[in-house]
Order: structure tokens, then C-alpha cells, then sequence
């Protein structure tokens, strides 16, 4: 959890609210970069570009804008999501994340108070991913022209070793990890929005996973392909993958882990959580007889499928009483603005 | 200038609009990202991640967010702009640049037309400046949640030489040097706002400077700092170089190019034009002895002052009738929402 104690070290009283000149490239825009930015973040924050030590011959590079309402919801903020967000981004390829750089478009009168909460706790889960946020950008737009605050976090991340981890390198055999519960993020957000009282609340999931995923290549376990769990959820991602690499996987919905709490709120709210998104979870493919190892490594993992011979995009969910299900692309998603 | 006569290659009869569902990770996404930005950008756009061979042992990085209004405008657009100015930030610290990341906020109800007008834009712009957008995200809010669309772009680049650009590596004696009329893209934005009329619009100067950098670094001069005048203009970005490096510059203001019409739209809306953006010019600070080659190598480029030995942050313009003024920066900006 960010440190929320430190107060915002802009004189707020004042100007406690974000102006139109925090954009205008003078005084209070320095102010802003310096007091606030480079105070959460450290380093400089005021030159061009950042300048950072190239490691091994790839290098991974990512970017994600994220507007996700309400800005403040149980278990993050659009601060940590953001960081979250792209360093997942970088795991999913394989790369060790290594900077990101942060761009806010905020909206005139968003409370300062409120932006230093949302940048520390920035800085907090930078911290603790091991990444660094390096560079950065501020514009402001008129009041009504954007709510409260969107950030755009780009990030680079280089690789330690030689796979390619695409749908491309997925193999007949090859068994379908999932890193743990489905639909947590996507429904934390609804059910913030929508006033669901539980007796307790749900909490996102959003986390950072490339530790996860970092130790399994550490223990030489060959991974094929990986995929977060974001927009669309864990549906959407495997229908992709599918699609990309030509090949049906077959899944056994039993397998498949959700809270109870999560599949409460999703009937209630009549959704259906295989398109739920996640922020921390992803899906790993890889050769079935790794799957113990991977297992050991990620105590909270589960295989829920695997991928057959078939050269043909199908996803198909067997359920637990025999039937099975062939998962399509919705048009668009059930939830808006969940990230 | 962009080929503006392909049409749209998204079936708009269909949805001419932006729906929300174009930002919910379904089908309208993937067709969204297939169809427009793969298919104007190249390249695959669908993946987690784009992975780039490094090279050397530096790289440079750094993201802009752009939110100008009115999206088109004499010399540009938002697009064109969003690559431009993050190929300026990558040029300004001496790199290569070499891949841009581009992440969309669009407005629920945005013309796909429109979009595809900005987004066909960028990838002329790309190709102009020689680098390839490889990456990217779309995020959609509802009407008047933003105003059309907001881009972020993000910029890798490449060091071929081992200098430190930067202002600590700003001497006393060195020469300053501009590279061309300042104030235009500001005056461009801002006539084409207030519907200014002239005999001919002024176009703003929005253009990439990577290749007349790199062509100074390849002559072997010795480019001690750069910084590109955009928000805030050249008294902000001399001002600002003038506190990092605690060091006095000397002005002469009838060194300084600036073109009739600017000049003339600056004084009905009455502004300073030294603190009116461009987005296609650049200060440089280098040896006096190297400025003949460096005025060789950019014609439009004039030396506009020299830093002088006082070791005191301060930015002093001389006048033609011998006056002198201190430059300050100004609180915020003249002009809102310029890039």
C-alpha cells in the first residue's frame, strides 16, 4: 500500500486544484514536475528524454492509456493499474521490466491532494515491481474535457533469454496454465460503481505478475506463449491467441478458478465472467510435461486446458456435466472503462 | 503530406462512429486495430509488446501526450504533431529515434473518418521521419469525455556518438544557436482559434529536426545541450536550461528570425512571441570556433547569443536600441492546448 500520510508537497493552499497554466510550460508546471513528479518518482523529470543502459540484443516496448472510473476502487488506484498495467505488458513477452515513463492528462480543478495520492501511489508500485518511472509528460484540458485524470504509462523492459514467446511458438500438447481466479478487477470496479454491498468487498487483483513469470524462465520452464487478462477477459485473450496461432484449445470450465463472491456479483449484475477482466492473472502455455514444475512455482496456478491437434481458431469450454461451449468474441465488452 | 484519398478501411456504413465498444477488447477492438492502425502503421499491433534489436549501449526514451485543439490546423494535425514532437524529444538528447508507440483516448461518437484522417497522417509522418510506430493501445470514454481524441506517443532511440547533450555540459563561451523563426506553430493554432485572417494562413512549423541534429553530430560538432521550443516557447526553454546549468546567457533580439505575419498575428492577440511555442525548431548551445560548419549545415539557423561567465541563472535580452530585459518565466502559458 502507498504511503498516504506525506501530505502534497505543492503549496495547495494556494492553488489547491489543478489550473489550465500546470499545462502552459511555465512557472507552475515546473512546480508541479519538480514538487510533485520528481519528488514521488526521484531523477529529474525535466529533460527531453530519459537516458537508460541498454542490456542484451532485444528489448521489449509497451503502452497502455488508462481511464479506468472510479479512480479510487477497493485494492488500487489508476495510479497502481497504470504501473501494473505495462509492467504486465513487458512480463507477457518474456522481458524483465525496466523503466516506465508516466504521461497524465489531467482535467482544470482535479484537487492536487488527489493527483499526489494517485502519483505516490504510482511510485509505490514502481517500488515494488522493481521498475523505475523516468520520464514523463503533464497536459491539462478544460474542466468537462476529461474526468479527473487519464495516464498513459509506456514501458521498457529487456530480455535474459533466447524464446519467442508469441502464439506463433504454441505446440499441439501443449497445456493451458491459468495464474489464478478469473473476473476479480472487473468486477471490484462494477461493483464499486454500481453500490453492490457485499459483506466484504471485492478487491481487484491488480498485481504485478512478472516475478511469476520470471521465475519460470529462471527454471528453464519453456514457455510458449503468455497472455494478461485484461480487456475481455479470459475468454477474449485465449479466443486471440487461438485465432493468432490457428489452433483449438480445449478447456474444462471446472478447472477454471472464480471467488464466489465474483460469481455472485456477476449474476447479479448478468455477466458472464469468462469476459471479465483481471489485472494481475495471466494464461501461460507450455509443454505439458513442465506443467509440475510450473505448478510448484505458482502455488495458486491451475491447467485448464490444453491445446489439440486441430489446425483450426477454436476455443471450447467443457462443462462439468458433459456439454461443451465454443467461446466467440463479444462485439464490444460488458464493462466499460474497467481499466 | 499525408494521402488523404484512401478511404476509411473500416466498414463505416456500418458504425461511422466511435461506439464504445470500440475500446472493450471484443471484436469492434480487433477490427478497429487490424484494420486501421495495422494497416496504416504496418506491422502486427496485436501482441502485448513490441520487441526491437538494441543498439549501442545507451537508449533514450521519452512520451508526450497531445491534446491540441483544433485537431487540424494549417501545416498539421494532432497526428502529424504526436509524431513530430516525440521524434523532437528523442533528437533533442542526440539519439537515433528509432520506434514510436502511439495510445489513443478517443471520444465515443468520433467520425472513424476523422480518425482515420489522424491516424493515416501519422504514419506519413512516421515514414517521413523515418521510424515506425510499433505499438499501441485504444481507450474510448463517453461523449464529451474528451474532446475527439487525445494521443499519447512514446519514442525509443538509438546513441551513435558518446556525447553528453545536456545543459551541465553548457560552457561559458559557448554560442547560441536557433534554428529558424520562432512562434509560428503557436500563431498557427491560435489564428486558426480565433479565426484570424490573413492574406495566407500561417502555417505552423511543425516538422521532425532529428536530421539536422544528426547531421551536426556527424560533422563532429560538439552540441554541448538542444532543447526544442514548444510549450512556453524560447525564453521558457532558455530560461529553464539557464537554472539547470546556473549560467548567464546574452540575448540579441535582432538576431532572433521572426516572420512578418507572426509577428503582426502576435500583436493583435497580444503576445510575446518569445513565449509562443513552435514545434519544428530547436536551440542549440556548441563552441563558438564550430558555429561557421554548424550555419553551413542549417541555413535558416542564426546564432541568437552566447553564454557569458557569470555563473548566476539568468537569461538577458538585449535590444536593437541597446536596452536589456530579463527574462522571466511566466506563471503559465499565453496559449492553452497548443500541442
Amino acid at each position: 500500500m502507498p504511503d498516504f500520510q506525506l501530505s502534497c508537497p505543492l503549496p495547495i493552499t494556494a492553488y489547491p486544484h489543478v489550473l489550465m497554466a500546470h499545462g502552459g510550460g511555465g512557472r507552475l508546471m515546473r512546480d508541479l514536475i519538480q514538487q510533485m513528479f520528481a519528488t514521488a518518482f526521484g531523477g529529474q523529470h525535466e529533460t527531453d528524454s530519459a537516458v537508460i543502459p541498454t542490456q542484451g540484443s532485444r528489448l521489449a516496448f509497451t503502452t497502455d492509456s488508462f481511464v479506468v472510473r472510479p479512480i479510487f476502487f477497493p485494492g488500487g488506484d489508476i495510479g497502481s493499474l497504470a504501473v501494473h498495467g505495462t509492467v504486465n505488458d513487458l512480463a507477457m513477452s518474456g522481458a524483465t521490466p525496466h523503466s516506465l515513463s508516466a504521461a497524465f492528462i489531467l482535467e482544470e480543478g482535479l484537487d492536487l491532494d488527489t493527483l499526489w495520492r494517485v502519483v505516490q501511489s504510482m511510485a509505490a508500485a514502481a517500488r515494488e515491481c522493481g521498475v523505475r518511472i523516468i520520464t514523463g509528460d503533464t497536459k491539462v484540458v478544460e474542466r468537462g474535457k476529461a474526468d479527473s485524470l487519464y495516464v498513459t504509462t509506456t514501458g521498457i523492459g529487456f530480455f535474459n533469454h533466447p524464446l519467442i514467446i508469441a502464439p506463433q511458438s504454441i505446440q499441439p500438447g501443449d497445456a493451458i496454465l491459468l495464474s489464478g481466479d478469473i473476473a476479480r478487477h472487473g468486477m471490484a470496479i462494477m461493483s464499486a460503481r454500481e453500490g453492490l454491498a457485499f459483506d466484504s468487498p471485492i478487491t481487484s487483483d491488480s498485481a504485478p505478475v512478472h516475478r511469476e513469470v520470471l521465475s519460470m524462465l529462471q527454471d528453464r520452464i519453456e514457455l510458449h506463449c503468455l497472455r494478461d487478462l485484461t480487456r475481455g477477459g479470459l475468454a477474449s485473450a485465449l479466443i486471440e491467441i487461438s485465432t493468432s496461432a490457428c489452433l483449438r484449445f480445449d478447456l474444462d470450465e471446472s478447472a477454471i478458478p472464480i471467488r464466489e463472491d465474483v460469481r455472485a456479483a456477476c449474476e447479479i449484475l448478468g455477466l458472464d465472467p469468462l469476459y471479465v477482466a483481471n489485472e494481475g492473472r495471466f494464461a501461460a502455455f507450455l509443454p505439458a510435461d513442465q506443467t509440475p514444475l510450473a505448478l510448484q512455482l505458482l502455488p495458486d496456478a491451475r491447467i485448464i486446458g490444453r491445446v489439440v491437434e486441430q489446425r483450426e481458431p477454436l476455443v471450447v469450454l467443457r462443462s462439468p456435466i458433459g456439454g461443451s461451449r465454443i467461446l466467440d468474441l463479444l462485439s464490444g465488452e460488458q464493462l466499460p472503462r474497467i481499466c
